[in-house]
């Protein structure tokens, strides 16, 4: 079967440049060096490309991602990059098989975490962008009382979320340095092997960081390719013409299909005016028939994905290459 | 269960609310004089309630919806508010057991549904979005043409989307009018009982049409309730208070969990800063503990309840209601 004869809209993954980009990560950040965050792409089965790569860590957003990913054998040493104080999700994941670490920033997730089998964290360190984060002064004491409730605490984590998109390289450098001079206080306070941080605009910017959690890399997307980070687009939704005239072309992909947050997406070969639930509004640069297939890249890849129940792997980035695989997007969602 | 006790980030509907949605829409557009579109909803158990206030016909802008509904009952009168060309796809409408009438604009979209067993169209107008419909005067042509392949034509069709969601009413009434000259221009040459027009922006509006597209109006969400309309919010996402300090807090609803297409979502007593991927950022109006739970209101419902499972039904809007049901959200996705 051939891209263009999928049923649409669908994730399509060129495995030529998804393994490119998986080589270049990992000649950059070698074995340990990454922790590929799954959260961008909730797919076991790319998991398992990444560590045949020797990335055996991987970092995660929700409980889901680690349960899946252990269910999936990828048990080496997990870590929930995020917050949770759900005792049912706290204790499935400490029962899961797996090496699991959890981020803690306040009593109350440090006491949850405890209280409910789990037995690393990592402190989770505010570096700059309002979100989770204990104050790098307050990260001291809040290791101090992980390790009163018998927690071992591996180390610290900061993630510079307001650094990895900014177009220009020396002002991400400028204000990487900065989030992790944050860090390195929080780091010096709390003790431990791990620093963990970063993401794809970062992954070769931050010194600091003993892993650097970068997830977008492997498929990428319009909004990071506008920074110079050498990865290549690797997915594409690929979608039916279901209208032409002369002034304008409609495809079956919208909202329902891509996540707009960063923006429109693009459209091979066209201009986009808008999207809306099912749909895409185009100009194209040639003219298409009703029946024809268009490539579209996404704006953002994590929430796109999210939307759909698999990915297709294909052999080339065009509608003629052959699909050889279909990769369920199983660590969606988050449970009933 | 309360709504407190759920596992976060779910959606939960306001069973009076909803009730309440659904007895006004019925008391004004009674029967088939509403065809209510589950593309917003995409749920056959709320589609169930429609029917039990009298509305038998529904709109659906997938095969899977059509697929769906069919599967759980709802045969009567199903219309496939959208083009598609996809065989396989036109063929399971076909068999599926209900009756099913699809929206045709283009001599390929005729010529598929007539290869592959439909036996009943709509001739989908343009009458002033740039998106799908061919162009009025094209209509009567198009009709022919699909008598021609032994269609039954059964009407025409024309969603004045470019109008639904206009602030001003004055506004919506006269491009309404505008709009629906065109499709009754159409209509002259098309014939046939079936004028299938508007949405909830529109459903008290537009006088032209015989039956109304709606299907907002049973859930709401912030960008529909900055009109005047008489509906009220009856869905929330309940979220979890993970991290909060003496600033702002974070909840464990992000851009997963509900889409910014239509912008943020409002978080109940607080101001929304931002959402990222897994996370939204707020300014609580009292101050709120981690743990705590929040309510979300979504500003765009359709490709929210696109990212869930599920929808929970509660017996009130607030997080002391009680959880009375489960919904699946079993309309979404595209089929393999």
């Amino acid at each position: 079967m051939r891209v263009a004869d999928l049923p649409t809209p669908a994730l399509v993954i060129d495995s030529e440049a998804f393994a490119f980009n998986l080589d270049t990560m990992a000649a950059a950040r070698p074995g340990r060096t990454l922790r590929p965050h799954v959260k961008a792409t909730k797919c076991t089965a790319l998991a398992r490309e990444q560590a045949a790569r020797g990335h055996m860590g991987f970092t995660a957003a929700t409980p889901r991602e680690i349960v899946g990913l252990a269910a999936a054998g990828l048990r080496d040493d997990l870590l929930l990059a995020n917050q949770t104080v759900d005792p049912e999700r706290l204790r499935a994941m400490a029962e899961c098989g797996a090496r699991v670490t959890v981020a803690v920033d306040s009593p109350e997730t440090v006491d949850a975490a405890a209280g409910n089998g789990i037995r690393e964290v990592l402190i989770d360190v505010n570096v700059g962008m309002p979100r989770c984060g204990c104050a790098p002064e307050a990260a001291g004491a809040l290791a101090d009382h992980a390790r009163a409730r018998d927690l071992t605490v591996r180390g610290v984590m900061g993630y510079e979320g307001h650094v990895v998109g900014l177009d220009d390289r020396a002002e991400r450098v400028e204000k990487t340095t900065a989030a992790m001079f944050r860090l390195e206080e929080a780091h010096n306070a709390v003790g431990g092997d791990v620093i963990s941080a970063g993401g794809t605009g970062t992954y070769d910017i931050n010194e600091l960081a003993t892993e650097i959690q970068a997830g977008s890399y492997s498929l990428m997307d319009t909004a990071y390719a506008k920074l110079d980070v050498p990865f290549s687009y690797a997915l594409r939704v690929v979608a039916t013409v279901v209208h032409a005239n002369a002034k304008f072309a409609v495809a079956d992909c919208g909202l329902k299909a891509l996540s707009l947050d960063h923006g429109n997406p693009d459209v091979e070969n066209a201009a986009v005016w808008f999207c809306s639930d099912e749909h895409v509004t185009f100009a194209p640069r040639a003219a298409v028939r009703v029946g024809e297939r268009v490539l579209v890249v996404p704006a953002h890849v994590d929430p796109s994905i999210a939307l759909h129940e698999c990915m297709y792997l294909a052999d080339g980035p065009t509608l003629d290459a052959d699909v050889v695989d279909r990769w369920p997007v199983d660590l969606r969602g988050w449970g009933a």
